[in-house]
């Protein structure tokens, strides 16, 4: 399966196949008829399809930036340590970058791309669940600072992505859920029949045998939504549904406790138990968005204070203001905007 | 005097008028309606304008951040604590950071306003005559690593470009020349007639009566090199002539002894006396940028051995080839590309 990401001279295409890893080689050829490569990616990934690439890649000189895995590789002081491998690579201002790996390689390895002598190519080879589905989709790349994450960024646009759902099946359940919880969104906020399919299948084993298709699905709708509103301006901030308090959970536990699609499911039931509490929302959906996040493990309760997690909005570095976009459904695959204060949160009982 | 850089939607006007810098707050206003502004400047032009900017910025939340002036100014190491200080000041993404100084300033305020939180908008006030021909027009923006000058970095277009002339009156000689140098250089490899005019002036002083001309003919070459070729893959490369001898000189020196303007003075002579020998330039021209340079007390010549720049040359980071696509003279006024060798300086008996 192929999407064509439509950005004027920045498109890009984006594949949908199991076992395309294995023939990366030739793809990549097409688009890229340079020397050098530098591929970026981590210690958990790195090991179980390294190899496999870097084969592919026998034409091309090739390097290897193997960092360790975790959020904790996307801290902005890495940097100089990068720049300076690719440096000692000899990679010149037409030579490209692939990330290989999940958000945070993908993320960083973006940024590196997009200001390494001002711009490099760049490819993303996702490996996770959530980068397939979401982050290696609409260009915003990051690195987190000091004071919170994703502050340093950029929009760089590859000259694709190659999504190969095998990789799925070498990935720890916590990372299945991690990227269910965007998945699960994509329905809430744009697509009721998607919606219902999530809701057929028992668990994701039994999802998994339909696995191109969701991921094409999630892709397609983000595709839509980031050529509309490419720098996150207006439209693009529907894929925020649950992000507001979901954000405010993780800062809470300072990343430690919940995923970041496991804090996105639990967002998305409670700002919906708020919208519905308010009439803007049709009553049952946080009912139904509870039973899909149930067939697929995600929590859908923290048992937090609403008044520890105000404060956690409070300090993000992104909402200087007291007044919130909220991102609420109208009925599941509807959403609307609503304009509203951070304090409206402290209408839930429990988080 | 008005200048239009068409750019699609990345498109902006530089406005070249002496006392301009006295009623900016009037034109400010009128592309931006955001709330919060952050001046960047240094420690020598702040003293100077600063008050002048700011009174003018009366109906905004302006916040200051003044750095030691020079080129260490621009080290990658010094971009967490400028984030950290928009971040204090609460700068969002839709607001404004203004550049007020020169290229260090220039250069590194755009990169921070290319990658804050993905880009906020930006303004250049170019203060110094390098900046105001150069380097505030085509939207490159650097810092630099210790592995080498503006290494990292990245394309951002501004709101528009504010060029004041009279800011020229308080540069020190030294920064004169520096900026001569780049004017020259237009003349050279895109307009006789330019540099006929140039030669008729006996020195800076005299020239300076016409200043708003001379800029706007420097910045409108500029422009249309940069409209060809935004990304830097063709044609702007006329606009390094005498800067692979001229960087070699900088760098065989550690910028401590010419300045940029000056070191590529000397390597626009020294390139056309190779290619004169190769025979691929008119015979003289050489002796005319001679004479022109030295109207404007530039140095035309550094009394270094070949073979030493030879090693500088190698050991930038940007040439990892040996093979190097050198920019030279037909004739004044008309350039063109000799691909060589970095060896063909060791034809020159000194530089």
């Amino acid at each position: 399966m192929q999407l064509h990401v439509n950005l004027g001279k920045d498109s890009y295409d984006i594949i949908i196949e199991q076992g395309a890893l294995a023939h990366a080689g030739e793809l990549i050829k097409k688009v890229y008829q340079g020397r050098r490569i530098a591929i970026i990616s981590d210690d958990h990934v790195f090991p179980l399809y390294g190899k496999t690439l870097v084969d592919e890649l026998g034409d091309y000189e090739v390097s290897e930036i193997v960092l360790p895995h975790g959020e904790k590789t996307k801290r902005f002081e890495i940097l100089p340590s990068l720049y300076k491998q690719l440096l000692d690579a000899k990679l010149t201002r037409s030579d490209l970058i692939i990330a290989l790996g999940g958000g945070v390689i993908g993320d960083l390895a973006g940024f590196v791309a997009a200001t390494y002598l001002r711009g490099v190519k760049f490819i993303q080879i996702p490996t996770s669940l959530l980068a397939q589905v979401d982050s290696s989709v609409g260009g915003k790349v990051a690195v987190d600072l000091p004071q919170g994450k994703n502050l340093v960024g950029a929009f760089k646009h590859p000259l694709f992505v190659l999504i190969d759902p095998l990789t799925l099946k070498t990935l720890d359940d916590h990372f299945i859920r991690d990227g269910m919880g965007e998945v699960i969104k994509y329905g809430c906020i744009k697509d009721r029949d998607f919606f219902d399919r999530l809701k057929g299948y028992k668990n994701f084993a039994e999802l998994y045998q339909d696995i191109d298709e969701i991921i094409y699905t999630c892709v397609d709708i983000k595709r839509d939504v980031v050529e509309k509103d490419l720098f996150d301006f207006g439209d693009r901030l529907c894929l925020n549904f649950g992000h507001t308090i979901g954000h405010a959970l993780e800062q809470y536990y300072h990343y430690d406790h919940y995923s970041h699609g496991e804090a996105v499911g639990i967002g998305m039931v409670d700002v919906t138990l708020m919208s519905e509490q308010m009439g803007l929302t049709k009553p049952g959906c946080s009912d139904e968005i509870v039973e899909v996040l149930t067939h697929y493990e995600l929590p859908t309760h923290a048992g937090v204070d609403p008044h520890l997690l105000l404060e956690a909005i409070s300090h993000d570095k992104k909402n200087f203001d007291s007044s919130l976009q909220f991102v609420v459904l109208d009925d599941i695959g509807a959403y609307k905007i609503h304009k509203g204060k951070r304090e409206e949160i402290l209408t839930l009982e429990e988080v």
